[in-house]
């Protein structure tokens, strides 16, 4: 099953919540620090109760790296203990010359078994590449982000008085030749996906920012239903895995896709 | 010892070669592929023959994240080798949301222990920020890179007639307020970075794209000194740490971080 049929399927049934895993000892439930691996721990118990009602799970790379090589070695058993019908998002935003991207394609890819990137569009198309040679995975190009500094470059305006986030979005576009590309676009920037939500095409669109940065489901959903899409994935990631701290934080969680699912399906109508 | 200190001072005894290890199993020299460690040994002797001429080291993370768990560990110990003097760059080109950046800081700068680290500036502030906190540490933002794709983005003209890449320049400049930040930028762009030197300011400079991406030596340090700054590193990799694949591999890598040590100083005369 290539990455674009696991999206359109977990889509076709309604699932469009990617759970964020952006696990920290910090705000990890008490209960668990005292297991072997508590990451490991949350995240299966995280994964257990919510995948029947989640499309995918993002990865937060930093999140695992903050733990050296034994971060990785969970990253990597997080990603095995993920049924295999679910996107598996490496959120690492990536970036590099050609010969370092493939470094990277091939360590996301194969080393990490994911279905799917987040990468930087900063350096170009030769950075892109290497991560569109795997023409059975997606590449997620970040045009315009959910924070703040979203202002200070993205939205630039250019000589031709678009912003710089359309131009990445136009490349984006004309990178697609192996209908591998996919967007990230910013939940907060509700105006902007308004507005340039028909020159997506066909691209599928993962939107950061509903949650704890504030975007709004309602206005989102809405952009994409007035425009007869529903490619969209909804990444939430902190307002549901540390939902409750208590012992049925797992059940908190999915409880918390299980209305975020309701939410979706009300706005689509 | 700071970051801006161990910089100046081998930039001060006249070196500015920041020598890339970007170890790859099918180019090392055939003879250490029945060591344990073929990589660690490789960086090992590399190191050991360069100190002495080289200012800094630049750990390619892609190079060692492609080899999972056991890649990450030998990225930490060619860490550990390298002498206390030399400044360790950690090439890794992140950017992310506030607290995912916090992450990678953490990681790279505690965790990893190097001195500098590779930013995308694509996000904005709040992306490089939890960066800058580390005081005692170097964050080199990439301005215009030495990739063909520069022209994709960075090169791009804003409805005030400058370049995106100035506009990161610009930024980075207000974003240095507490000295710790730097630029990188190609030297494939010999004639950009003739033009642009003069905004840079104190910022350091970070110059890959010397040797194997054709960058000239010769025009990028008579740049420098036509604008009488010396605050530059010439980064080279490929052309260096694979020069040779004889047993004596490590000697030539040597013989060639002099010989441009040599050509740099006849060029700053």
């Amino acid at each position: 099953m290539t990455s674009q049929e696991k999206l359109l399927s977990q889509i076709s049934e309604g699932r469009h919540i990617a759970v964020g895993l952006d696990p920290d000892l910090k705000k990890l439930p008490s209960h668990l620090l005292s297991e072997k691996n508590p990451i490991l721990t949350f995240n299966k118990e995280i994964i257990d109760k919510t995948y029947k009602y989640a499309a995918s799970y993002k990865l937060n790379f930093a999140f695992f790296e903050k733990y050296g090589t034994e971060g990785f070695s969970t990253l990597f058993e997080t990603i095995s203990y993920i049924p295999k019908d679910k996107l598996i998002i490496a959120d690492a935003k990536r970036g590099d010359i050609g010969n370092t991207s493939k470094m990277y394609a091939e360590s996301i890819f194969n080393g990490f078994n994911s279905d799917a990137v987040t990468l930087h569009p900063y350096m170009g198309y030769d950075s892109v590449e290497p991560f569109l040679e795997f023409e059975d995975k997606i590449s997620f190009i970040l045009a315009l982000t959910s924070n703040k500094g979203s202002s200070d470059f993205e939205k630039l305006t250019l000589k031709d008085g678009s912003f710089l986030f359309q131009q990445v979005i136009k490349n984006t576009l004309l990178w697609n030749t192996r209908n591998n590309c996919g967007l990230v676009f910013g939940a907060t920037n509700e105006q902007e996906l308004d507005e340039n939500i028909s020159l997506f095409g066909t691209l599928p669109v993962l939107l950061p920012g509903i949650g704890a940065q504030g975007g709004s489901l309602e206005k989102v959903v809405s952009s994409f239903k007035k425009n007869g899409k529903d490619n969209f994935l909804i990444n939430v990631s902190r307002s549901v895995i540390y939902k409750d701290s208590s012992r049925d934080f797992a059940k908190a969680a999915m409880q918390e896709v299980m209305a975020l699912n309701q939410e979706i399906d009300r706005i689509k109508g």
